[in-house]
């Protein structure tokens, strides 16, 4: 597509570790998507990364139309240096694109014995509570977090209760979508796996208001806010659709400022000894998996947990399973680019 | 109890903000939990501040298991003051107790020109997903952010999907409680209200695994881990507990070290003008009240906006409405410290 190679293996590496993590939907079935992009001209493959503002801790960053994969090294490797000597620091960006796992991001804190914490908002799929119409994106957040003898604890999760993906293969096996997670095009809950398509929308985390849905639209807006209308890019609605099924036709590219990520490291040494707290961190794993499991659940799962045993596992087998839609999808690829595959 | 004027004034300050706000469950109703604990020797009426470790962009503070409601506005206001110099800055507190209304504090940087952060951890009450035993408390969030013709948006909620005292509420009222949001002794989904009483726990936001109640765990221990673990406070099960009906008896106090606190600023001026910022709030804003609302409901609820009504209510009939209940606790407190009304 015209990258350097430098960026070009920084983006990759992104790809390889949802793969690794056991998270497929945000690996190189992206690909098209970026390509897809990148054929509109939306992703500027020389972009001139640059930073507009900057304070001690904090820095703001104009991505120029990049790989949000490429963009997000740098902007967490900036958070990181400020944090060494600020104790914490905050890094924004504007005119980006879509970045791949959050999680991803917030690892690299891991080894400066930092929190690493990151966000992005995203394509409107998710109602607010009451809301007929889905005005804000699935806007994940990671927070990744070293312990000691157990591997680094990460969340890393969408904020809506589902993933666009996971409607996507329950509909494809003929399944309903989970009771009160999805509106039909008047608001109304709705089973079906593949309404996304027909004008409906995910519900926030909660579903309904009596079970905690507004709390839900709290932890979405709070995310579209900070990852976007604090730096300057596009935020609710106003994001410019990648995806197919938003109708783009009445929304006009227009002021296009692009998504938004936020990158912040906590360095722990400003708050405690790091190797206390890795100790505490251990021990409060072990209240987690010392907790009498519902059966036929076998304990609780930390968080991070599956995908690092995934990781593991991937590592020892010595490859990743490719699933057939994908493998068309990357000898499409191969085509249009005339590249050979090794 | 033995506070200064000074202490018991910012004390009082909180608790009527939660009155004011229409949150009375975080208002004077408190007062009762508070003078039990200082009856226990717990709370320290003469508790000196102290910063234990600082960088330029964060604090530890040691609370001297002063009260929350006393600590919290210092930190806070130590947050803004180095947000102002380094763009953004994080205090963490340990050594504390209750501190009222997270969105009060968080609120305290609006007139800053800044979004404002808190949370805190609390006593454990909710059960992670697949855990019989509650390990977590309802470990609430707040985010305050500043917008232009609208009053500030705030988030500030528990991250449990539903409030202790809602609970008590719909017991005392012969209702049952919202599916799947409690679960009994064994782990079993739940209707009575009260199963908090018989050693049921409540759930995390989403309910139940397929409707992404492993997302509301992750969001509870993050707040949990950022809270405590991070200034060495106690954290999941070993906050020593403040409720009657947490049994006490196999949990000596052993290493005390409070619950803890965290307080973050973020300076708009760090990332965008404030004016500009403002307006793209109310655009934001704008887009959430222009969508069309799922009847029967009038249109989308901003998170703050209810309590901004309250408060102004209030204001305009100069009063607050204080529920037989709590003109009982009152009276009761006044006799205990033979204390003349107003």
């Amino acid at each position: 597509m015209g990258f350097s190679v430098a960026d070009a293996k920084t983006a990759a590496a992104v790809l390889m570790a949802a793969e690794l993590r056991g998270i497929p939907s945000h690996g190189m079935i992206r690909l098209r998507e970026y390509v897809a992009l990148w054929q509109q001209g939306r992703i500027n493959t020389q972009a001139q990364i640059k930073i507009e503002r900057e304070r001690k801790a904090t820095a703001l960053i104009d991505a120029d139309f990049g790989l949000g994969l490429v963009t997000a090294e740098r902007a967490m490797q900036l958070a990181i240096d400020k944090a060494k000597v600020c104790g914490m620091a905050w890094v924004s960006v504007k005119r980006s694109h879509h970045y791949g796992i959050a999680g991803f991001h917030a690892l690299k804190a891991i080894k400066h014995n930092m929190i690493g914490i990151s966000m992005t908002n995203a394509n409107p799929l998710v109602a607010p509570t009451f809301s007929m119409q889905a005005l804000l994106g699935t806007n994940p957040i990671a927070v990744a977090i070293p312990a000691g003898k157990y591997p680094a604890f990460v969340a890393d999760f969408a904020t809506a209760p589902i993933a666009r993906g996971k409607l996507d293969i329950l509909h494809d096996n003929g399944q309903e979508a989970p009771q009160d997670l999805v509106q039909d095009s008047k608001g109304k809950v709705s089973a079906q796996a593949n309404i996304l398509t027909q004008g409906g929308a995910i519900r926030t985390l909660g579903g309904t208001y009596d079970k905690g849905s507004h709390k839900g639209f709290c932890l979405s807006a709070v995310v579209d806010i900070l990852s976007a209308v604090l730096p300057g890019a596009n935020f609710a609605t106003t994001v410019v659709p990648t995806l197919g099924y938003i109708d783009k036709a009445d929304k006009p590219i227009g002021d296009n400022q692009g998504i938004g990520h936020v990158f912040a490291a906590i360095d722990i040494d400003a708050f405690q000894d790091v190797d206390a707290f890795k100790q505490k961190m251990d021990a409060w794993i072990d209240i987690m998996k010392q907790a009498t499991p519902i059966p036929p659940h076998p304990s609780v799962i930390i968080p991070g947990e599956p995908e690092w045993q995934a990781e593991v596992q991937h590592q020892n087998q010595g490859c990743i399973n490719i699933f057939p839609t994908l493998a068309k999808e990357i000898q499409k690829l191969q085509e249009t680019f005339e590249i050979e595959l090794m």
